[in-house]
């Protein structure tokens, strides 16, 4: 029975929770989020399945102290920059984490003196680290590094995720860019509003490692999907001619030629212009292999998914801080109704 | 720079040993074969790439005496009885074993005698065992256990690989049953000439260990596929009512419903009745995932990847006799020319 913190209680954090108290080998010790109205209210109570006597700390520090968690899951943001002082006052608990923050799926290449430091304090606490989500983390780093394992020799990677957000809101409308007219999505790349995938670089430096690939440049593009039809979803309409989503993509060079080349064009309703969701790998190799997922695994469910599903084996495993690559394949862990079983 | 050598020199070990020899990080430092027509032959002449100066040794154990490696590839047969003594061997000698013997890719149910043994022995000299291939070792136990990674809940699993026996010859044809009447067909499978696809108590007790489901039973069924049309090789013609191939199917049973699925149909030329090739794993839980590879990942390039593939991640890992689930996720290693290079 592994004791489960989540710090974070966001769309993320909050199915995590609720994802840990359906395992059978977890417990759910704790939560802690800096919202003011979620501080000391019961999880189950937020989680709308009544009481279960979990609280929200106000204070990770204290809530780790009082639960003794083996390993807390940190949902806070997306960046290194960010996530990195909350990873090490954790594992300065001599507790492991999982966090879903993009830019620790592959930390060695976005911070490499960041990740230094998480690796040397989480080794001298004998304790592990993991990024992971749906992507980065599994769909276009994971899922291909595992299909190369079949080839005698790779060549080029070839991989898409295409998805729909139509049920997503406002925020994600605006770091997309949906809804705006072309000008506007220039000047929101220009001014950092719209941001599109936040994941390809890390991707990319994961399979590169993986593969003993030497990688020259990353090119990354974000285009506007300019929508031909009318989409409309419960929270934003576009029009004719305005912006329905972002294409983002990444072109890793080695020796002048693309070897990786990845796209995540992310919209509304791809639908309505005959556009398939789904996630697409192509290996050009011997044997070539040709893999899709239709339609794509979804965004946040995945995420929930693997960040809870890789816990045992980051508890399990050697010190330091990891990458899926290191470890042993992901897995869905059983699940069960033991949080109705005495005490939680 | 790991040392490898290859025990049996068949379709497969020749291969495999063509293939250690491509890569950047290995060396291959000797082969055994039981032929007499190879034995002290150069392994180069015998693959038609020239002299190499690595012989084929007519003894496993002067062979590792005499080359030092750190991992012995046993590609001799494909039962666990066969093998066993095989491994032990190398083992004794402290060296570590990737088989492709297809019962060893999850031993512990089909002998666990055998495999507690084969564990046991590995432990006390540190070095690991792995049994591995394309199938069993991963489009049917190690990818449906990685996609589950992505899920919330596993209700149900459905896969089928569906190949194409074209190009193989006699022997395969005999062990399928192709060009077999109806009759002949039965006669086979009752006296045993013909077997199907050795792997489904393998794949579906791995896939099972890993998300902790108890199977009570798993019913297996060979069935003959009867062409319609006719459909001919370079080495069998089957006329309309033969037989083209063995439709192996295994339904493994929890609580007397069917949880794993799986579906092996082997035939010559199948999109001569409209049927494509290809990998398909179905997931029904929280989300379904549903995904195809078409083409079919090839069997025996596949086969020759995995285990040349594993050497690392096998000779680096912990001591013992562990399965696919249990090391970390596969990867194609770096292709180089470093046989042209000296030493050998």
């Amino acid at each position: 029975m592994y004791r489960v913190a989540v710090w974070g209680f966001g769309a993320m954090g909050s199915g995590i929770a609720r994802n840990i108290l359906s395992k059978v080998n977890m417990k759910l010790v704790g939560v802690h989020d800096k919202r003011k109205e979620y501080i000391g209210k019961d999880v189950g109570e937020l989680l709308n399945i009544g009481n279960i006597n979990i609280k929200v700390f106000d204070n990770p520090l204290k809530m780790i102290e009082e639960t003794n968690p083996d390993l807390v899951v940190i949902a806070t943001h997306s960046f290194i920059s960010v996530v990195k002082d909350q990873i090490i006052s954790v594992l300065k608990k001599n507790v492991n984490v999982i966090t879903i923050a993009e830019e620790m799926s592959y930390p060695y290449y976005t911070d490499p003196y960041a990740a230094n430091e998480i690796d040397h304090v989480a080794k001298r606490h004998s304790v592990t680290v993991l990024g992971t989500g749906v992507n980065p983390g599994f769909v276009l780093d994971t899922l291909i590094i595992t299909l190369t394992g079949a080839c005698l020799n790779v060549e080029k990677i070839n991989a898409s995720r295409i998805n729909d957000l139509s049920p997503f809101g406002p925020t994600v409308m605006e770091t997309q860019g949906v809804g705006t007219t072309p000008q506007e999505f220039e000047e929101g790349i220009k001014n950092g509003k719209i941001v599109g995938h936040i994941g390809f670089q890390q991707s990319i430096r994961m399979i590169a490692k993986a593969l003993g690939w030497k990688i020259d440049k990353i090119i990354e593009k974000r285009e506007p999907i300019i929508s031909n039809v009318v989409r409309e979803t419960k929270y934003i309409k576009v029009e004719p001619g305005m912006v329905a989503g972002c294409k983002h993509t990444a072109k890793a060079y080695m020796n002048d030629e693309v070897v990786i080349d990845l796209e995540h064009p992310q919209q509304i309703l791809p639908e309505k212009e005959n556009v398939q969701t789904g996630d697409y790998i192509n290996i050009k190799g011997d044997p070539d292999i040709s893999m899709s997922i239709k339609p794509e695994i979804p965004g946040g469910k995945g995420t929930v998914a693997i960040a809870t599903n890789m816990i045992e084996s980051v508890i399990e495993s050697k010190p330091g801080l990891l990458t899926m690559a290191d470890l042993p394949i992901p897995r869905a862990l059983l699940k069960g109704d033991t949080f109705f079983e005495g005490g939680y």
